[in-house]
């Protein structure tokens, strides 16, 4: 039990601790915080107040960013985790420990990390299979090697951006319905509701990840909204993939939460048919029991469930790193759209609204095919914590802003 | 005229002078060097030895990495190469300035800059026909979107490694001539000689840059070899691009060349038909009149033509950031692969091979079809400079190294 106010009803309660990087109005510098209810703990002001004359775990902790800590491995992870947790449950500590207390409405909150490599998978069955009957209706809606690889290419790692920032509607080429080619804002402005993987511990080119090999690399997890122009994207992405369709921005949740917190929400993934490579079978296969909650303008309009993923984060990792490709501090990879069985299990509007045939009715009365200026996305989700609790993690939010020009 | 001995013949005279990173075995920390004749300028010896208590160029030229220099902008740009030209040729600077001078057999060159994001574009005409010929051989080569945009995906900037580093074979899956998915090594190792462009200035999230403002963004240009397993790539691309059969490493040269130093190399680019779009027309359309060279284990196997590429730099530029997505210090993208009219004018051995249907033959009598292990790939490139003189842009070599495991 925590002895901060609140901390028992919170998603953001003694299991969670997700870390941040926030400023405040009267200090400017971004600093490192934890989550807990509606406080931050601000660990800049508790290593300064400590007596660490400046070891490498109190130096990372006093950094702009999670980078250097992320940095660091497993072991100060576990380490770190455990201290912040005695700092909020000690009752003896409590007079001191919150003095580095401050008020989440109080924060303003940059990105977590500083980006290294995005990586973009596409490891939904449901998701890859409703586009595929989207877009290629006369044929097998998965391609020949979906079952055997997680499919996966590369963002834009620097339009990564923090939950709360707006987003700007992209303008680009298109090929019209009339077969012209256009320049403009997109008209088919969507999202797509993801779950972000960020790398700590670094590996070493030329030596792959093992999929058991995971929680030794991955620090913890964001919520992503991988904003999609889907007009750009239809006409550029031959022959070599997404390119401005997704660049011009992706938004992450601003609360990394830790691996560690997410320990009871393990579960079974499902089995995989025909039977994967030896690289990417897990000695225990799991993913992770997230119910993700999609809100356009308040109106919750899809909860697509992350533990059907066919193709695990652990897998992810060891796919992208099989070829001896290196992992670096602050790669983010995202598990692609998260889609369920059903349409409103679905994490894009390009399957909610089928490719904008059967438009979503909003609250308000309205109804969208596709983003409207001003609309406003927001992507949560819930994961069982340990003892019947209930984690939360950082929501990412973003408001669609007209095109400039 | 420089006082330094060689430099009239050089191509790394007067009018190049380049940009790197080195160390000694005496001095391990990374410093900024330039490069004239056999010799390297140590820039933070030279602002250590000056009067400059600290201004903003001083200290980025005493970084351990280009990034803060190239950030500077054009004017910073300008400013240091005139002081720069003005200390290696003045005669009266002469014994000052050589106590900064290195020779180049006794530097270790790193990477020159921190890569931020890398994009690879498909700028060659006669390389995309190539290609569409041998991977789609009954349909028209080109695909629709070609000539409309400068199409392009997001690389891995973690693998972008220096000029001389080895290059392990990456395993992977791919579809074997029977139709099973198998794993191992890559069979069908390639090159890709590129030209890349790095981006100094940064650009505004939400602000386009047109062609005309290539200059104020562009710091400068290395070769490229886009190292490329053409089996795992074949196998992965479909629907979302290549990934592991690009991932693994990207080489580049130890080099960069200022933009100004290639004043004399600009050269007409092809007239584009169908005309562009408004945000890709330059109002002064130019190429670089770059002839590069690759060699293998010393058979020199390919003189492709930069002149002759359809999109040029300053239209990647533009159509890069046209959706908004801002461009960052330490950017890097590249042409993709330069090729010419010709067999021999070609930057792969997909095409110089015909996908290995007519093997290379070496010098040593035997052939290739694809890369083997030990083979040495090096890719250099000249330019006119001004008066007569000739530029030689710092090689980019690599050689492959078996498979690990």
């Amino acid at each position: 039990m925590s002895w901060v106010q609140g901390a028992a009803e919170s998603n953001y309660g003694i299991h969670h601790l997700p870390y941040g990087v926030f400023s405040t109005k009267n200090d400017p510098t971004p600093r490192i915080g934890v989550r807990i209810a509606d406080q931050i703990l601000d660990l800049r002001m508790i290593v300064a107040a400590g007596t660490c004359s400046g070891c490498d775990t109190c130096s990372a902790l006093s950094a702009t960013t999670l980078n250097p800590f992320m940095a660091l491995g497993r072991d100060a992870w576990t380490q770190v985790r455990g201290q912040i947790t005695e700092a909020l449950t000690n009752n003896e500590m409590r007079t001191a420990v919150s003095q580095g207390l401050v008020p989440v409405n109080e924060a303003i909150m940059h990105l977590p990390f500083t980006p290294a490599d995005y990586v973009d998978f596409y490891a939904s069955e449901h998701h890859a299979t409703n586009l595929g009957r989207i877009l290629r209706p006369n044929s097998e809606p998965l391609l020949p090697n979906w079952r055997h690889l997680p499919v996966g290419y590369h963002g834009r790692a620097g339009t990564i951006i923090p939950s709360g920032t707006d987003v700007v509607r992209p303008c680009g080429q298109r090929k019209s319905a009339d077969g012209e080619i256009v320049f403009g804002p997109s008209v088919r402005l969507d999202i797509e509701a993801e779950v972000g993987f960020v790398v700590g511990a670094p590996s070493r080119l030329g030596k792959p990840v093992t999929p058991d090999d995971f929680a030794e690399h991955v620090f913890g997890v964001v919520l992503v909204n991988d904003w999609s122009a889907r007009d750009i994207q239809g006409w550029e992405y031959q022959p070599l993939g997404p390119f401005l369709g997704k660049s011009f921005a992706t938004s992450i949740g601003t609360w990394v939460t830790p691996l560690d917190a997410l320990a009871a929400a393990r579960a079974e993934a499902p089995e995989q048919d025909p039977v994967v490579l030896p690289y990417l079978k897990e000695s225990d296969r799991f993913g992770y029991e997230l119910s993700l909650s999609v809100s356009l303008n308040g109106t919750e309009v899809a909860r697509p469930p992350f533990a059907q993923m066919y193709w695990t984060p652990a897998q992810q990792l060891a796919h992208m790193t099989v070829n001896g490709a290196s992992a670096r501090t602050g790669d983010l990879y995202a598990s692609g759209t998260v889609s369920g069985p059903n349409r409103e299990d679905c994490g894009s509007l390009m399957e909610l609204t089928w490719a904008g045939s059967q438009p979503l009715a909003l609250s308000d009365g309205s109804t969208r095919a596709f983003l409207e200026d001003n609309d406003t996305v927001t992507i949560s989700a819930t994961a069982p914590g340990p003892r019947g609790s209930v984690i939360g993690l950082g929501e990412v939010t973003g408001t669609v802003t007209p095109a400039i020009g």
